[in-house]
C-alpha cells in the first residue's frame, strides 16, 4: 500500500494535523511523523548541534525533538523503509501567503520532501482562531487525489492555503505575491526595566495583484501555489554578467 | 555618509564577522547587528515566542539574542535611523551552495534584507578550516564596490561563493546547483542506550552541470549567484491550470 | 474548599502526574500547574531570561512554558487566589534520593511551595520503567492526609520515595544519604567527529547506612525524608570562626 | 602545581570571572572551565537530555555548551588529570543571599565540587552594576588562602559575599537568612495580546536577625557562609517519627 508521509510545525498535538490525518484517511497507510512542540516560523532550520530523538507515540505515529525539515529527513532516511507515495504538511494554523511562506516552518517541511523527490503539499487554514480544519482537511483531500493521479511537475510542490468562508470550493491556481507586515514589532520592558522587542503582530500589506495568492485567498478563493527549489534569477545571471564589468575587476 | 549593514549566522564573536568588517571599512559607515552565538542551520527563522534584546557591545555593534534574520528585522525596524545602502551577511565558515542555502542563516539574512529592498549579499568561505576569511573579505569588497555602483535588479540577492584557492580572482555569475547529501544523519546512542540521529556530514553528490555554483567552486572559481524572493514555478502555474481539471473538482 | 496544588518535573502529559491527580480525589479542589514538557534535572531553576505564558487547557489545569519552581510561583503569586492547603509534586518517573535530589525539579517544586510557606510533598517511584504510579498514588494520598491532619515542621519538605515492591506499606522516617554515581559520563561523536560528552547512566554508589534515604528504598521500603530550606552548616559557623584567624587577616 | 578549578555561571566571557582568575594568580595552575553564555538562575541543573561539547578556547581555558554544574562535573570527571586543590565559582555579578541561594548557578557550582569532596568557595559581588569586582577578588583571594591552609569542614562549602563598600576588610561568618521578594512577576503583553509573566525585578523583603548573610551585606561586611549538602531536617526526622502515628497508617 502506498504511504502517505504527515508532518506539520505546530507540534505533534495540534488539531490541524488530526484533521489532516482524518480527512485523507483511506488514501494509504498513513504514518505521521511531527515535532514534539510548536515550531512556528522555524523555516527550512535543521538541527545539526544535537542528536534528535524518534518517539514511536502510537503505532505509525512518531514525535521527534526537532524542526519539520528534521523529521521530513529523519522519516525519509531513517524512519521509512520505503519512498512515500505523498508528503503533506499541515494543517498549518493560521495563512502562510506571499513573503511569509519564506519563515514558514509548514511549507519547509514540503520543500524538504520535495528535494527527496516525494510530491508534497503544505496545508494552511488561513483567517483567525477557531480554524475550519474540516473544511480544509476536505480541500486537501481534494487536491492529494489530484496529486496522487497526475503528478507534479520536478522539484515543484504545492503551496495551498483554504479560506474559512470558501464557497462551492472555489479553487484558484496563482503565485507568489508579496505580503509586508507594519508596525510588527512590539516593545515590552523586562523586570529590570530593559527594553525587549517582540516580533509578531501588525498589519498586513496585501499585494493586490488578481493573480496571486494573497488576493485569492482574500477574495475567498482557495490559493493553489506550485513553488519550486531553484532560487537562482535567471534574468539576473545574464543583468550581471552583462552590467558588470568582471573583466576589469579581474584585471 | 552611507551605511553598511552587517550580520551573520556563526555570532558576533565569529572571524568571518570580523574579516568581513575590515574588508570593508571605508565604504561607509559600518554598523553590525548580529546573534549572540552560533545559528548556523537556522534558515529564515524568525522568533516570535518571546522577545529580543539588542545590545550595544560597542560603537555601532549590536548584539541580539535571536536569528539573523530577527538582527536584520530589528536592525531596519528599530536600531538604524536610515535606510542601509548594502547588507552583507557573513563571512560564513562553510559554504552555502545548492540545496544547501535553503538551510542557510547567512543566505536568509540576505533575503530578509532584500525583502526590504536593500541591496544585498551573502559571503561564504568554502573548503576546510581554517577559512581564508581575508582571500573572501578582499573578493567581497570587490562585489560590495560593484553593487553600490550599479545597484542589484529588484527582488534579488547575490549569493557569494569564495573558495580558498581562487586564482587570479577567476569569477563566474552561476545558477544554484544540486547539491544532496549521502549518510548524513548518525546514529549515537545516550547513556540509557537509546537511539538518537545526528544530522550532519555525508558525502556531498555534486552537481556536475557547468553553470552551477557546486561546479564553479569545485573548479577553484568565486561563484556569484543572483537569487530572488519568488518562488513561484511559473511554468507550473501553466501545468497546473492546464492538467488538473479544477472544473471536475469544483462541481 | 482546600486547595491541592499539583506539579511536576515530567510535564503536564506525564502518566504519573496523572496518578497522583487521581490518587488524591476528593481531598479538596485540585489545581495542576505543570510545564508543557519534560523538565527533568532542571533543579530549582527559575526563568528569567523571558516571559512565561500560562495556558489553561482544561478547568483547573494549566500548561506553564517553563520549569516546576516557575509554575509553582506563577500559581501562587498569578493564578490561584487562595493559599493552597497543600503542593504535591510528581509522581517522578525514578528516584529522588540521596545527592541526586539536589537535581531534582520534583524536589525544587517543593522547596518553591515551602518558601510560600505552603506544606509540601515531592513523591517519586523509584525502579525502573513501567513504573508503579498507581501503588506510589495511594502512598502518596496516605501522607498527604497525615499532612493535612498534622501538618509541617516550619520550613520543612517532605520527599518521598516508593520502590515498586514495597511490601504491606512499609514506611521509614529516613536521612539524606549519599548516592554518587560511576561512569555517568558517556562519550559520543557528532558526524563531524567531535567528541561530546553524555551525562547520565553509569552506577550508583550507594551509602548503606540504615538510616538513610537511599537504603530504606533498597530494602523495599517507602522513604520519607524531611528536608529543610536552610543550607547552613551550624556547627561549620563555629568551625570558621575558631579556625580561621579572620582577625590576622583584617589587620 | 596545585590546581585551582574556576567556573562561573554569567559566562566564559564575563568580567567577574576574569576578575576572579587574575585574583587568584600565583596560588596554583588556574583552569577555568566555564559555561559558553549567561546561566543565571539555572540552579543546579544538570544536562542530560543532549551530549555536550568541550572547547578548549585558550591554553587552560575550556568553553562547555552547559551549565556551571556540567562544567564542574566534566571538570572533574573528564578534563583535568587530578583532583583540583580548590574551586572558586564567580564572581557573580550580584549578591547571592538567604533564598536567593537555591536558585543560584554560581553556588550550585560549588556545591557540585563539594560532592566531589573538592574545597569549593562561591563568590558574588553584591550591589549593583557596574560591579566591584576588583575588591570581591581581592578579597576572595584572601579567604582562598585560608581554605587551601586549614581545609574545610567535610561535605561543606563556602558562599562568600562581597558588598561594594566594604570597608577594612570587615568579614563575618553567618548563617543563611531568608530573602523573598515582593511584586516579583510583572505581566506583560505578547503582539497578539497575550498575557505573559516575567520573573524578575520586585522588593526583597530582607531578614533582620544580625547573624544571617543578608543582614552582614546590608551592613557592609563581607558575608562569608558555611552551606552543607545535608538537607535533611534532623529534628524533622524524630518530629514525624514522633506525632505521625504511621503503625495506624501501616496497618
Amino acid at each position: 500500500m502506498q504511504i502517505l508521509l504527515i508532518t506539520n510545525d505546530d507540534g505533534i498535538h495540534s488539531s490541524g494535523l488530526m484533521a489532516l490525518k482524518q480527512a485523507v484517511e483511506g488514501l494509504g497507510r498513513i504514518i505521521v511523523i511531527a515535532p514534539d512542540r510548536d515550531n512556528s516560523a522555524v523555516s527550512h532550520s535543521l538541527t545539526m548541534d544535537r542528536p534528535l530523538k524518534v518517539t514511536e507515540i502510537h503505532h505509525d505515529t512518531y514525535m521527534v525533538n526537532g524542526t519539520p525539515t528534521d523529521c521530513v529527513a529523519l522519516g525519509i532516511k531513517k524512519i521509512l523503509n520505503s519512498k512515500p507515495a505523498l508528503l503533506l504538511s499541515g494543517i498549518n494554523a493560521g495563512a502562510n501567503l506571499g513573503d511569509d511562506i519564506s519563515y514558514s516552518g509548514t511549507v519547509s517541511a514540503a520543500i524538504e520532501g520535495t528535494m527527496y523527490s516525494i510530491p508534497s503539499m503544505a496545508i494552511s487554514a488561513t483567517g483567525d482562531p477557531p480554524y475550519d480544519f474540516h473544511g480544509a482537511g476536505k480541500a486537501a483531500r481534494m487536491i492529494a487525489e489530484k496529486i496522487l493521479e497526475n503528478g507534479l511537475p520536478d522539484n515543484t510542490l504545492v503551496n495551498m492555503n483554504v479560506p474559512p468562508r470558501h464557497k462551492q470550493n472555489r479553487i484558484k491556481i496563482t503565485r507568489q505575491g508579496r505580503r509586508l507586515w507594519k508596525d510588527s514589532i512590539h516593545e515590552t520592558r523586562d523586570p529590570r526595566g530593559w527594553t525587549h522587542y517582540w516580533i509578531g503582530g501588525g498589519t498586513p500589506i496585501h499585494d493586490s495583484n488578481r493573480d496571486t495568492d494573497v488576493h485569492a485567498v482574500r477574495e475567498d478563493f482557495i490559493s493553489i501555489t506550485p513553488l519550486q527549489l531553484d532560487l537562482t534569477n535567471h534574468t539576473g545571471v545574464d543583468f550581471l554578467k552583462k552590467h558588470w564589468d568582471l573583466k576589469s575587476v579581474l584585471d
